[in-house]
């Protein structure tokens, strides 16, 4: 630690990135405004370029409208409404939209910072995602290659996705055990259909349970200290070892390989050993 | 209960409810639109009372917004912000929100309606559980009895729960060893965290896959007579078995007893076998 440090001082930001900052928290006095600006301020004291999407300050619309959905007719099936795609195959992304996906391009990491409401994302923050990851940016085909958009060739391939989560639910609660669902688990949509879809390397979720019950002494620099310590490690940790899609471990109809893991079901088996 | 339900028979037919149809589609004329639309003819031919939330057609408002925050200052603690709770003990809901709290205080069954966007809600519909399940009114404690709200103590007890869900996977994406993660998995913050939470009847949910490519005549056909048939056994079908929190299977700290299923671990743990 102390040697790479002492490294990325001497060589004056030589493993600098850029870091993509997304929250989502209406009290900017609130604990996870706190940690948000801690964490900006120490991943800018690492020598990294800090982007800050911070939704609620932003008075971000999370709301996918009809004004910017399209119509597919395929003879002899129901017409299929699409969103966002005809906008981006044409140039016509709204102008927020297209401000945030420009971020993301420029980002080498994307931390997602949110507290726990029930149990996922806040509406503020879910729109973000419904809005900016249209197909043709984050998903489905290429508009230029054809190329299909997806897991390990999704178009945000290298890119480090950190989710940093508070809850008021006990430690043990998100444990593997834990009566609300294991964390990894019950983010599945977040880390594995969204960060590792889109191409991204998640990695294992921060998480601040019992947020509610922070003490401002201890509590909140041990909380602020863990955190620092895995921004510092996140260009360097394994993300979740989530299956490639087209490498063999799937079938085509997007289900595991029977000699893969037989026997077992569950979200895990999507996590190689 | 016995007495204001026996009034209802005495009035209505034996066998018919109150089911509070939640939806958020942005295009009427799209698959939803059609689902919805039959979904709730059938309901009503089979004598129930339907109540609508057709939230894209509402203009409801997703975000929970920094004027209906409290905050609770404890010596030694940091201040905890809360959302909802103070208006909810003081009698000052907002108007929309408080118009969806009756409408679930009326209803035997509530069904959730959406494409299925990243692996959750779409965020218009994920803010109405944001806002409408405050803490006094879906969980936390009571403001008159002080009991606890949750889980088989929680507020919504005997109200059924049916997630209806369209998505463009493939139906062996949402099986058991599927790419997109087992259906109820993928939804356990739902089903579980919300539905369960808040002491709700959570059904297994009904799901359309390949939603794009559905054939404008007999698939659309076989979707909509599986839904009704969903809709008909609604209150006769067997719900998930989640555990019960208080009687045992579970410690104190929300984790599962060791005598519980030994030795095992991920989401299917809080399922009676």
């Amino acid at each position: 630690m102390v040697n790479s440090r002492s490294l990325r001082d001497a060589t004056v930001r030589a493993d600098a990135r850029t870091v993509l900052w997304i929250s989502a928290h209406p009290e900017p006095r609130s604990l996870n405004g706190s940690l948000r600006r801690d964490g900006i301020a120490a991943l800018r004291s690492m020598g990294h370029t800090v982007i800050e999407s911070d939704l609620y300050a932003m008075g971000w619309d999370p709301v996918v409208r009809r004004n910017n959905l399209s119509s597919e007719r395929i003879e002899g099936r129901l017409e299929v409404t699409r969103h966002g795609r005809e906008a981006q195959v044409t140039g016509n992304v709204p102008d927020d939209v297209a401000a945030e996906q420009e971020k993301i391009r420029r980002s080498d990491a994307v931390v997602v910072q949110f507290p726990l409401w029930w149990y996922s994302m806040p509406a503020l923050l879910k729109g973000w995602f419904d809005r900016v990851f249209v197909s043709g940016f984050a998903f489905g085909k290429d508009p230029g290659t054809g190329r299909r958009l997806r897991f390990e060739q999704g178009p945000f391939r290298g890119t480090r996705a950190l989710a940093v989560v508070t809850l008021g639910d006990r430690e043990a609660s998100i444990g593997p055990r834990g009566k609300s669902g294991e964390l990894t688990e019950l983010l599945f949509g977040l880390l594995h259909g969204t960060f590792a879809y889109t191409g991204m390397d998640a990695l294992r979720p921060w998480a601040l349970p019992s947020a509610d019950f922070t003490e401002s002494g201890g509590d909140y620099a041990r909380a602020r200290d863990s955190l620092v310590a895995r921004l510092e490690g996140m260009f360097s940790e394994e993300p979740i070892a989530y299956r490639e899609q087209f490498t063999g471990d799937y079938t085509d109809e997007w289900e595991l390989e029977p000699h893969v893991v037989p026997g077992e079901a569950g979200l895990s088996v999507h996590v190689r050993e």
